[in-house]
């Protein structure tokens, strides 16, 4: 029940802290044999790196990942693999900028944790937000990148898991321009060629007005099969949904037509099935490939919305520590739309619980 | 990590399925010294259950709690109180009316879980849903009311969990008609009195009809301290995500601005501060009382969608077990917007999670 | 995390005390398939039942166990099958017989966990010891017997799990003289018929002067594969020992040789191993089929040490709740060995853990 | 419930390898606010770090401790504190002594985890014992020493956990003779000058004829509340239990009268209670300070038995994994008796268990 780690039997727990000389991630319960190179996960992480464009942070972390236990690489092998014990991984801190932080010590950051971590433990790192900062995400795209490995062993190469932004500052994408080789084309993530041009424009002014906003990402897992979940307090929408809200600055979780699904009568909303090619496919995914808990082996299809960064360039009402009324500016290398690196950070996510769930599926179902 | 529990230091474990002989759940953790009544308890069932209105499931099920462990009434006391020792509640299943089951046996109702159910376990309960069934929030209620008389023990008479319905069908209400006292006013737990006048007419044309109708449901904490929560994996809100999310039907959860947090600008989404009375006061409410995984005080508000009723009177496709196309209609006594009765449950959810942070928070802050 | 819980993916959660309406555990995670009747659990319950001979309490309670949930039958099966979803076992409290607790109430027994309930909860249910009797562990024993079912479900007929007494009051069996068949031929799970006589005369001197003797009772699982356990924190010996120790008045657990290992030397204790039958067996059991936390595929034995039952006649020197010195004579139907009813109590603990083991297994090695 | 993680709320996780880069512990949950230094972990260590006689590995490691995260030095404060988020410390592994593995490698040493890890993971790091090297003691140690500063942060520096060894290779201690005085006059950390004499002459020879022993370690924790631990599965002293048999080559584990309880009468038993100086006193600890899962507030006492270390220079028969019979001899630098430096590690873990109890403790009850 620790407050720093998630997942059950494929289970990890990270640390660090934005300004602390590293951050790591410890993945526990891993299945052994895999092969697990440190370029696998750097692959990985090299998506949610900062300074990848001019619209996420441009501090300078190379975000080099060092494998530290939980591998072995015999003479007889052609490469490490996991053992089954713990890996533990690590990424130095490299560009922690040392800067006067007399201004965040003493003032409330609206819109950040500043204000909540002091009334819970009296006390905070408030070095670039310390633990609170999204740096911490770098150690679940980390982790992400083992279990998306763990998922192909177990499940065979046939499994994917994709993200990508589906609306910026409440510009939504076109349905039907969606086309997944987009989101390499464009620093978004975004699948509709026309919007990203769209939101590039609206980015671009939002950042040198040192304002920001906020986005949308959708992931999609396919090739899973059905019967992953359990009923009631083990469903994967629910882990999902925990999962999705723990990555900083979520304020909203969906599954398949989601929200919308409120506004559906029971004939749009319930799934069509007939046989075609001697099994049964549903005719739609209004579920988003979850019922009642447990993948029916349609896609699975979560969206998470970001709020925009709290970190902006406007002079903002706050208070002090010492109880005063005061005004503050969030300088700093900010990202002007943190949900874009929000959607590696979700995929990983959603990788994570997926191995999780198909290891506790074996575990009841054999 | 059970399949079937929630919740760490307060956990829950309920279990039962709509056509056995009881349904029931396991309080484990609560702390020593309440004064716990079956009557406290029914209170809460009593909003929960079937037969209410015209809008929901016309089941008779009476949802008598009976209280079989974890509560002691000394003759030097003025009732039962609980002891610390875990908390067994029973609720007897009274109206499973005998029926032919034949055609939910064999084919897959679209919208449920029976596929997904057979996929994962190779077999199911068909009678009424089994595990899947509604029912089951009817053990979280009872133990939703165990965790507010907690509450109340731990932090005082001050807090107050609250949920209604702010969308029925597409149908929103009106916040400027915002008004909790009008929840008990109307069948659906409307806070706008016009609004409920609508969904009436709506809801009652749907359930003629054969057909069924989502919601959205909002849930309010009031009254509780800023602190409650934990950075990264024991976030409250990811905890109140996984709870909302785990209750039947949902589809999404929100907190705060939620979704329309994502078309709001870094300046429209940060909530200011500024000192009030002697302490510090936000001017806003767009994070829904939580930053960065922990209470800020503020009312902490969170929304959940609910899909319309999979169990709707019209011919739908689908398959049979056996690999046959058929159609289905599926009747029964059912709620033709099963969001009604969510409200409850999602109140219950709410005071469960807290409860649990509560105890965690003087775990670790003493 | 919960207080009341054991096990991680085979879990099960007990409740209930000495004098309530009746005591009962809820088993989660097991998988779904096997045939479980009631009949399969009475049989294992009745051979912990209370008043079987002189020696054990001569309360009179048949311990009829009831199945809640978990199992349907359909009427394309034989019989009742598990469902995978959660299986809820109760037993009534029959004979709670009524009688004046006063002298409990106020003075705190010896051994017992009067005292440090009290000091804990600030308040307790004193009514035969409430929580703390050894009633719950009937519960156990309904678990146990689901547990020894998926076992045999999963790992097939050749497992057994079999429990007996090595020890009463000091006095040991003869290990030359150990056959299992003797075990059901005496009141005491005595593999040694000779010892069986003597520990007959001894506790029955014991009973008639008020007094009462410790055991200690050894658990052996036999046919289990090698591969069951994990390093670390997650090892079988662990589990064992944290399974058998919460066991009422366990003060000791031991594997293999046990303490007797920290007297042998390297050589002694180290088992050989040969090529037997074209596969490695080992040529010695020290370890007591446990190397590194994890199963060898030898005997598991386990043993544990029971302390005499604290409730005896002669009076004892205590203390009243009120703070003034006080002798206590603790009547009542009590066992004057304990560690008898405990035999089936660790057979059932151990097939709880392997239960548990074996689909860990599963789930990380697949 | 991973698999390398212990503790339910103040809760650590180990990792590494014998011969990998290094090995280290994440620490979740402590307690904001802690004076942290590395050199107050550091002392820990330097107890349990090999090389310190010749009756523990000639192995030269460091062990030096470096702290990654969790803590914060704010220039208001007189040096670094806990800041409530994870607390991760790695230690690098220095002298791994690049050898020839090929005869650990195909041979399955006796008495050590290779034949046991073979069998569950198909494949395993032969380096040193991999992962069940007792070089992971040094994250418990590590951990542990957080954990002291973490009790003493919440009870106060009246509380105090010491170990000492009471038997090596079956010669034990008298108790006459005990002084904690004298564990830092031996290599042996034995309470009694005259066993430890005799220790030095049996322990020498057996190190020069490449022979090992077995040992018994107590661990008593002094000064404790009344009412830590929990009924039934959270008892104080199956969660002791567990922790003392997770230690590398643990076989038994007793608390109190332990085994000894067994021979004794009720009478002898049962620690009687008089008032003394306005408070309850118990007049004897045959419990070994708890009751019914629950400290009483006497010392706390629990003893473990270590095997003799497998690792020796006798010939001993074994198979290789191919399946031919062998014989092998263990080279290396191993400890003649790894019960020694067995000490800290136990004192390490009844300092995590108490750290987790108290706050759970807190958490239920205020």
């Amino acid at each position: 029940m620790s407050f720093n780690s998630f997942g059950r039997v494929f289970r990890f727990t990270t640390w660090g802290e934005s300004h602390g000389p590293a951050l790591g991630v410890v993945v526990d319960g891993c299945p052994p044999g895999l092969t697990l190179r440190a370029e696998d996960i750097q692959r990985a992480l090299d998506k949610r790196k900062p300074g990848g464009s001019k619209f996420v942070t441009q501090r300078k972390e190379p975000d080099a990942v060092k494998i530290l236990s939980g591998v072995f690489e015999d003479d007889r092998t052609d490469g490490p693999r996991t053992t089954g014990t713990p890996i533990s991984l690590l990424i130095e801190n490299v560009d922690q900028r040392s800067k006067d932080y007399s201004d965040i010590r003493d003032k409330y950051r609206p819109g950040h944790a500043d204000f909540t971590y002091d009334a819970k433990y009296g006390f905070r790192d408030y070095r670039g937000g310390g633990r609170s900062s999204a740096r911490e995400t770098a150690a679940r795209v980390a982790a992400g990148a083992v279990a998306e490995l763990a998922l192909k062993h177990m499940l065979g190469d046939g499994v994917s898991i994709r993200a990508c932004l589906v609306e910026i500052g409440g510009h939504k994408i076109d349905r039907d321009n969606f086309n997944w080789n987009e989101i390499e084309n464009n620093p978004f993530w975004c699948p509709d060629a026309k919007a990203a041009a769209l939101w590039e424009e609206k980015l671009d002014a939002a950042r040198k007005a040192g304002s920001s906003m906020g986005a949308v990402i959708e992931v999609v897992g396919a090739g899973f099969p059905a019967g992953l979940g359990a009923p009631i307090y083990g469903k994967l929408d629910a882990d999902l949904a925990s999962a999705m809200m723990s990555v900083n600055a979520a304020k909203g979780v969906e599954i398949g037509a989601g929200f919308g699904a409120a506004a559906l009568s029971g004939e749009e909303n319930a799934d069509e099935i007939r046989m075609q090619n001697g099994k049964p496919e549903f005719l739609s995914n209004k579920a988003g490939g979850i019922l009642g808990g447990i993948s029916s082996g349609q896609d699975i299809v979560v969206r998470f919305a970001v709020k925009p960064t709290s970190s902006i360039l406007s002079p903002r009402k706050t208070v002090t520590a010492q109880g005063e009324d005061t005004d503050i500016v969030t300088k700093g290398r900010h990202d002007p739309c943190v949900g874009i690196r929000g959607a590696p950070v979700g995929a990983a996510m959603m990788a994570l619980v997926l191995a999780d769930h198909v290891m506790l599926h074996r575990a009841q179902c054999g």
